[in-house]
């Protein structure tokens, strides 16, 4: 599907390991005045005296958390940092830093490691974060890539799970369900290119759910917003593994129940149509599908009349007493209890 | 060789990613007041108001950095955190969390993973490090640990790679090629007891070689010692890949040439002999085994009398000009230059 048989291969002993990360990080420039010192010495310095430093750090395997068969490499360097970040702006923080490191088996010739780093350079230009370090090894298996991003924020204004209150608003960013969606046509097809291999995959009509799959982006400017609305989330989680498992993390930090409407879940039309053609309940996937890297967060009451008219989030529920429990509201005004479903890679890995 | 067959086995599923991490961190505890969230949230928050922060990370692959044949798992996570430490005292910086991330396959029960976390827990309490975030995941082959750690120190009393002048001594702590030595030892009694099962391995002649590959200690107490001495070395890298590979990192980050002395460089009696087992030279060892993780640093000429009485370091040669050239003055004292011949983990993988 995505492989150019012509591609130049250099091989990975020709550079050896200090020259491939010479190689791959040359065209870094370092933005932030935070960074004092970047790649290249034992350890990287940054000086956070002005506020706090958040930190988060994910593991993505290939074969688990992504396919190159439909996976580009650019791409996965680019959502490798969107998943570090998409934590860090969770925490109401501004991102700064990153570290990468990748293990790589020697099929992989340097060019497609330049691939991946073009990514990974591409959102830390988009995204003003600074490269500062790193680990570069090999793999006897495929890749791996592990990141640690940094970011800063003042004690003040900094948002965790726990924060919430009875009575808060539940607010989600975007639509969800569309990463999911994604990942579901980019599996058929490649089940028919296996069968036929002359078959171009047709992704036209799905370019919106297969781009929410391949190239998500990190909502930077939910926070951005929130900030210019003069609005302080009470707690706040970003959607990795599925809104309903979010809710929940939100609801047992908080030590809260809450409220969920079904009718007030932002869908795409896009999603609503694959889940149609799909067969598959469009509210599932919204609760369950995950990677939609969305932030959903928590509001007081009072801080509803600044956000009520952007349409970059919506309402979706409200948080209430523990011993209230934990429920979807579903259209048909029925009150059914909110499970975990949300994607568990210990379950879906080898 | 170290496998218990009558282990009681948890699988990972039954207690899911969330339900691993909170089971797996639940005894460790928060020890520094710059901590100020650990794991539980999107990131960890730490404040480092007094300070800079180092930050280093690496990446450990099984089949590439460890043979689980013969590396218990508890030894494993001891050394994973020390790898990092390592690097964060050879910054001259006080080590102070680590995040954790993991991608195991489902071959691994909790009880395995309960032993890695029992080093990591031994690794943190020695060394007064807080846990504070990371990433459990599944792997579709081995055992995959990334570790980040950060450190604090005054922009002061930090110590580069590049800092090193002129006529600076060359220092080394500690004592060289064990860690390798070590490592020869194993892997023939891996042979040994692949051929006889029943063959128990006898290690105690070598223990001391044994411990430095699967314990190693890194060594926050020479930064402890040079604080209490008064130097603040110039230039510092800590040794992972091998003398000869440490010594040219930090000629080139000083832009300087060296004279290394080969009858200076320290070597425990147990290397020799087990290197005149193994019919190896033992210069050659400490120059280019790696893991040893010791320190080696340059200080002005002025602090020799400070340092010279201390039997936890070495003078083995000083920095020139770089036009000089990089050279081992060898016993017979004639002049070769130091190449890298260090473990390259690109070429040693697959």
């Amino acid at each position: 599907m995505l492989e150019d048989k012509n591609q130049s291969r250099t091989s990975l002993e020709e550079l050896g390991e200090f020259g491939l990360i010479e190689h791959l990080t040359k065209n870094f420039s370092i933005q932030h005045k935070t960074t004092v010192l970047g790649i290249g010495d034992d350890a990287a310095i940054v000086d956070f005296k002005e506020g706090q430093t958040v930190i988060t750090t994910d593991l993505l395997i290939e074969g688990v958390h992504f396919d190159l068969s439909y996976m580009p490499l650019k791409h996965l360097g680019y959502k490798a940092v969107m998943v570090n970040l998409s934590d860090v702006y969770a925490m109401n923080a501004a991102a700064s830093q990153i570290t990468v490191s990748i293990a790589v088996s020697n099929r992989f010739p340097v060019e497609a490691l330049e691939e991946l780093y073009e990514g990974i350079h591409a959102a830390c230009k988009n995204y003003k974060v600074d490269l500062i370090g790193g680990d570069t090894t090999s793999s006897n298996v495929g890749l791996v890539i592990s990141i640690t991003a940094l970011g800063e924020a003042s004690p003040e204004t900094i948002v965790k799970r726990s924060g919430a209150n009875e009575n808060d608003l539940l607010v989600v960013s975007g639509d969800l369900g569309g990463a999911y969606m994604g990942l579901q046509v980019l599996e058929r097809e490649k089940e028919v290119f296996k069968a036929n291999p002359n078959n171009q995959p047709e992704l036209e009509q799905y370019s919106y759910i297969v781009e929410r799959q391949l190239k998500p982006e990190a909502r930077q400017d939910i926070t951005a917003i929130l900030k210019e609305l003069n609005v302080v989330p009470t707690a706040m989680i970003d959607i990795s593994d599925g809104l309903s498992s979010e809710i929940l993390h939100l609801c047992k930090a908080s030590n809260l129940g809450c409220q969920l409407f079904e009718d007030k879940i932002p869908l795409d039309p896009q999603v609503i149509n694959v889940c149609e053609e799909f067969n598959i309940d469009s509210t599932t996937i919204a609760l369950s599908g995950g990677e939609d890297y969305e932030l959903l967060f928590t509001i007081k009451q009072e801080d509803y009349p600044k956000i009520k008219a952007n349409p970059s989030v919506s309402v979706i529920g409200h948080m209430t007493h523990e011993r209230e429990g934990k429920h979807l509201i579903t259209r048909a005004d029925t009150k059914i209890p909110i499970i975990a479903r949300g994607w568990n890679s210990l379950s879906n890995g080898g």
